[in-house]
Order: structure tokens, then C-alpha cells, then sequence
């Protein structure tokens, strides 16, 4: 097995050229891909994929909503070894997120097949219709209805940003809802996500792949501090409520408190804006979103009850008013540790360089995760650069991507 | 002296009354005033303005630019005292900010007429075309044209939104520049212009009338963080240039340390903005204001050095760049020492509850006072608002002030 896997010469140059072949569907006059959910790209570039799967002789279908499916059959048919990622990209988007977990499971079939001949199950690839939320306001679309948590209802009456509704251009593409939408696939055993980190960690620390041993939890919060608007030099300090002040101190204290707390947790204020928003008027509102994660739900709850309780302690002591939303909560999703571990077990055996970490962003494999066994693997991001043009990743770094993800689905398809 | 200004009984109304009959020049429909530079409303105003002055036996005339006047003419008319503010108002003004100055003043000159009968020197109230700069990129053109300071260069290419020409406008409403535009009145020996505080000290301390000792001087900063713009989940606190939470450090502090200075320095971070200001990104840049204010030079000096040396400290704390632009850097502007005392001994004599103070907004003797010696009266806004249809002050208090205009002019015109 290592031996061979060590032989695969040109899987560097295979890998990247077949990305930059999948990005020609959807790909932006200025760079970068757009290839949208149920678009004539995603149309083309679906069943270019279908193709591919069936020239490396693999049996290829579509589902009734469009997931695409290329599967090595094994001995016994009724278990299956799931690997893939989702097809669709932001608009003007990069050449691997999401594509780079197909390419590599596709090519990764086509070497299993080659050297090791039948698996014992089902070892299958997935190119999965969405995941990115990036033309519908809804995400996960792909793996929703994989295991039976897409409802039509949610679906039903959505359009995208030119009023085209959701169900239109599902039919205009070829496909329709399920019969029955809370059907699931039942014979899955494991699914392995291979994708880009969509951060700098390995990057920087000099490290070709990683597995994931858990999803961050996320909350998100939207903070309105209310105060007056007043003159800013007819106005004594003593008679102001300054709301960016306030916001100053929240903001700071918060991010300190989430360094203090130490990794995995990561804080953000991405968004502020106050109103009037003029040099010279005290301003009497201020608006900012916090986001901060976590792996661990307790850590995360705690810390965000904390620092929630601190907001309106400052909030008190400046004499304005608070409101601080809390608009998204989603829990920590682990990954299955029997294959984690067997991933770890692998990389130690081979001698390679991993990393043991977790996903600060999202992916389909936190859908999967409650319902079927599930791990991720990540390769390098550049810089950590994502959902952008300049998103890239080192052919040999996929090549060790794709190494891994053979030793994985070896290990779940063809031993007992 | 004191017996007759007691006596004025309906001044409360009949200030009052005056204030809404010029607000019809200019009045907006959903309330406010605008009234702008040679707009047909201000012209219609001004003309106004010269019937009255007319009508209680002043002479009136315009100045070259539009600048009106109306004289008691005194047995000395080689030297004048000059009272009154600006006619012209903000976009959707008050009736107070500017008005009043022109009301009182001429109010005030037909009861000194009345009562007292000629003056020593001349006493003259004008109304003058312009202070705002709310038609054109240009502030002061009334007063600066009296004293000399106003230059045709630096107008006579602007324009206004709509693109008509500064010297267009001038022409079509029957001006033009002056022959020699560094010309100034040699005649003044006074300046008292009375005007609504546009602050909350006079009614939070509930005192009808204020002299001012200086006008303050301001630096405005805007300050530029550049950072790296980051994924919110994948991009550990370690690895961050977070400019938000630089700025925020900055923010903090700096408001902190104007708190701890005390009275008057004023300190406002009126306007912020966070690139790209979305939830999920760490934000690589921020960018926000600064308005610093004091009365005294080498205090607002220091201060503002203070807080540029901390922010250069907190900046390489953070690890991000940071360009601090000091784009205004006006003096503060001491009243005439003479006048204030005459004006403070006044109230003293007349038992009233008065308040010497600071002006935290520019005004038109600001432009006067290194020229002409020159005072302030204040009177109470209604919770500090102004540049707003909402501005308000009590018939009550405008009273107050225009008996203690005057009593400064009759000290000023009638006494040797």
C-alpha cells in the first residue's frame, strides 16, 4: 500500500491540471470561478464530471436534485465509503474550494481501482450541488439532501438575486425534488472530506496535510448601542453618551478576553458603523457584529455568556443602552475519532509530517457528521486566501492531499 | 439703564415673533429652514431685513458682496460698533443658528434708539451673507469680506451641488466682488454677536445668558489602520492584524485620556469604517476620525501629540500600520478681554444669573477677534441641538439675551 501510493509520480501535475480543467466551467473573464447552483456552468461542468467518472470507469448517476455520484462497486453493495465535496463556488470564487475534494476523490478511485482491483464496499465519490448558499438563501443544499434534511418547504418559495425561483432553475437544469424529501441514504459508512485549510496554519507551519478532529461551533451577535447624538464641541465630556466609546471598550475587552481564553477560540468584529457618522457629531448610535467559535460547546457558551455579561456591565457604566443579538448559535460538530484515528495511525506508519487540527470554517462534512461516521482531511491554503481568486494550493501539496485520501478509503473500503 | 431694559415687557414675543416671520424665507415643508447663499430665499430674506431696519429708522444698506447693514448713526461715525450674525442657514437649519444674532441686533438697536437717542459712536447691526458653507466649499464669506480676509481666488472657481458657479450665483442676485477684495472695514471698534449656544451647559445649568472668553481651536485627525484582511474562522487570534481591534484600542484610550485632561478639552471619534466590513472576515482595514478641541493653544498642542505618540505605540503593539493625518489646525481664538469684563460687570450690576464660558462651535467673530476687539453672548439651546428644524430656544431666555446685547452696546456705543 505505501509503497504504491509513494509511486504515483504525477499526481501533482495531474491533480492541478485537472483543477484547472474543472475551473473552465464558470470561469470569470477577470479571473476566478463562478459557478453558481443549477447555472448553465455548473450544468456543463456536472456532467463534464460525469464523463471523467465514467472514462475512469466509474458508474456515474445523478440523484434526483443533481448530486453526482461516480462509485467503484465493491463486493458487498450495500455499504458505502463516501468521499467528495461540493461542485458549486461563491461568485468570482477560487479553483479549489469545494472542487479540489472532487478532483482528488475522483482520482483517487481511478488509483484504488488500479492497484488494488474490487474493494470490499462500495467506495464512491460525490460531486455535490451546493454548499456555498452563494445564489439561493440557503447552504448545504447538496449534503442536506443526502441524508435527509433538505425540506422542499424551505426551498419552495426562494429566488435568487434576479427573482429566477429556486425550483425553476432546478428544472431548468434537469431535476426536480425528491419524492420524498426526508429519504436518506442509508448505506453510507463513512464519508472523508478532502478540502483546502481556507486558513494559514499549514502554511505557515510548513505542514503538507492535516486531519480534522472537530467543526467549530459558532455563535454570531449583532450589537446596537444606543446614546445621543450630540455637537462634538459644544458637548462637555461629562454630558455625553458616546456610543463608539462604549463600543471601543466592548471591543477591545472582548477581543482580549478571546486571546486570553487561548486557542481554538477566535473572536471577530468584522462589521461597525456608526450613526451619524460625522467628524463632528458625538455619535448617538453604534452598530457591530461579533463572531466568535470554538470546538468545544462549553467553552464557546461560557465564553460568549461572559463576555455578553461584561458588555452590559460597560453598557451600564457609560450610561447608553445595549441591545446585543445573538442571531446564529450552531454547535461544535466532532469528527468520528475511530476514523480519525485510523487517518493518524496511517500518516504515523508513513512516516508523514500531519497535523491534528480543527476546521474554523464550515463544510459539508458537519451535515454528515450526526448521521454518518465522518472526517476531514485539509491541504494548504496560500496566505489562507479563499472564496477569491488568488486561492491556491502547491500541486505537491495536493498530491499529498490525494495520497492521504487513498490511504483513507483504502483502509475503509477494502478492509473488513 | 437697568430700569428701562426691565421694562421691555413683550420682548419674549416680539423676539420670538420676528424669529418665525424670517424663517418664512426659506422655510423647508417638512419644517426647517433652508436659506442659502444668494439663493432667491435668502435674497427675498435679506431684502426683507433691510425694510425693517428701514422701518425702525436705521440706515440700510448692502455692501458689495450682500453683506446688509443698518446704523444708528452716532455723533463720532468715524468709529462704529458692530453687533449681528449670518442670514444664510445649513440644509434643512433651524430658525435660531444665525437669525437670532440679526434679530436681537436689531431689536436691540430700535429701543436704544428709542430710550437713549443718538450715540456717541456709530451702532450698526449687520446680517451677514454667509457663515455655514453649506452652499459652497466656502465658510466666512460674510465676515471675512469685512475684514479684509476674503480672496476672489479662493472662490471664484467653486461651485455649488448643482454646479452653478459661486460668482454666478453672486451676479444673479445682484452682487459682486469688491473692487479691492484685501480692503476692510477701518471704522470698527467693536464686534457683539449673540447667538444660541448650540450646547446644553446654559439649560442643564439653567442659566438664560453666557459671555464668552474664547472660541476654542480644533485638530481634526483621520486615522488609517492597515492590517490583513482574514477568514473569522480559520484564522487563529495569534495570526491576526486585527485593525478593528487596533482601533478600538486607540478609540478606548484616547477618549479615556481626553476624559482624565477634563473641561474643556473635547475628544470625538465621530466616524468609523471597517474594510470590508463583513461579519466573517477579520478586518484589514480600519479607518475613523478624530476632533480634538480646547480654548487654549499649547494644551490642545500637547494633548493631541500625547494621543498621536500612544497611538504609535498601540499600532506596533498590534503589529499593523498606521498613518495618523492631521488635516485641520485651527488656533483658538481668545475674545477681548475689555469687553468681557464690561459685559461681566453689567450682570453683576444687574444681579443676573450669568455664565462666562468657552464656544466648542466656530462663529463669526471668530473671524473678527484678532482684528476688531470682540465679545459673545450666549443663550440656551434646547438640549444643545442644532443645524436641525428642531432647534429651540425659549422666548424667555431670547429676551434675556437681547437686554443683555443691549446693555454691552449702550457700554460700547454710548459711553466715552
Amino acid at each position: 500500500m505505501k509503497d504504491i501510493i509513494q509511486k504515483l509520480d504525477n499526481l501533482a501535475e495531474e491533480t492541478a491540471g485537472k483543477l484547472e480543467w474543472l475551473a473552465e466551467f464558470g470561469k470569470d473573464p477577470e479571473g476566478g470561478v463562478s459557478r453558481l447552483l443549477y447555472t448553465n456552468e455548473w450544468v456543463e461542468g456536472q456532467h463534464a464530471l460525469k464523463e471523467w467518472m465514467e472514462n475512469e470507469g466509474l458508474e456515474a448517476r445523478f440523484d434526483d436534485i443533481g448530486n453526482l455520484y461516480g462509485t467503484l462497486t465493491g463486493k458487498n453493495t450495500n455499504e458505502t465509503v463516501l468521499t467528495g465535496s461540493h461542485v458549486d463556488t461563491v461568485k468570482n470564487g477560487g479553483r479549489f474550494d469545494g472542487a479540489y475534494g472532487i478532483v482528488a476523490g475522483i482520482i483517487a478511485l481511478k488509483y484504488l481501482k488500479k492497484h488494488f482491483g474490487q474493494p470490499l464496499r462500495n467506495i464512491e465519490v460525490v460531486s455535490m450541488a451546493e454548499e456555498e448558499g452563494s445564489r439561493f438563501p440557503y447552504a448545504f443544499w447538496g449534503s442536506k439532501n443526502i441524508v435527509g434534511l433538505a425540506k422542499r418547504e424551505d426551498v419552495k418559495d426562494i429566488t435568487d438575486f434576479d427573482g429566477i425561483p429556486f425550483v425553476e432553475a432546478m428544472s431548468k437544469a434537469g431535476f426536480k425534488f425528491k419524492a420524498d424529501d426526508t429519504a436518506k441514504r442509508e448505506d453510507l459508512k463513512a464519508f472523508v472530506e478532502i478540502h483546502v485549510e481556507q486558513g494559514s496554519v499549514l502554511e505557515t507551519e510548513q505542514i503538507p496535510v492535516a486531519v480534522v478532529y472537530s467543526i467549530v461551533g459558532q455563535r454570531r451577535f449583532t450589537v446596537e448601542i444606543t446614546g445621543e447624538a450630540n455637537h462634538a464641541g459644544t458637548t462637555p465630556m461629562g454630558y455625553r453618551k458616546d456610543t463608539v466609546y462604549a463600543a471601543s471598550q466592548m471591543i477591545f475587552e472582548l477581543i482580549s478576553m478571546a486571546r486570553e481564553e487561548g486557542d481554538p477560540l477566535v473572536a471577530t468584529v468584522g462589521k461597525i458603523e456608526a450613526e451619524p457618522n460625522i467628524v463632528n457629531v458625538v455619535p448617538g448610535k453604534a452598530i457591530f457584529t461579533i463572531d466568535v467559535r470554538h470546538t468545544n460547546k462549553e467553552i464557546l457558551v461560557n465564553f460568549t455568556e461572559k463576555m455578553t455579561e461584561r458588555m452590559k456591565e460597560i453598557s451600564k457604566e457609560h450610561g447608553v443602552e445595549t441591545v446585543i443579538d445573538m442571531w446564529m448559535d450552531a454547535d461544535p460538530v466532532p469528527m468520528d475519532a475511530t476514523i480519525v484515528q485510523l487517518i493518524e495511525n496511517q500518516f504515523k506508519q508513513n512516516g508523514l509530517n500531519y497535523k491534528l487540527m480543527h476546521s474554523g470554517a464550515g463544510h459539508d462534512s458537519q451535515i454528515f457528521a450526526p448521521v454518518v461516521p465522518t472526517a476531514m482531511l485539509f491541504v494548504p491554503s496560500l496566505k489562507g486566501i479563499s472564496h477569491n481568486p488568488a486561492e491556491f494550493t502547491e500541486p505537491a501539496d495536493l498530491a499529498e492531499g490525494v495520497k492521504a485520501l487513498i490511504g483513507a478509503l483504502y483502509e475503509l473500503g477494502y478492509k473488513e
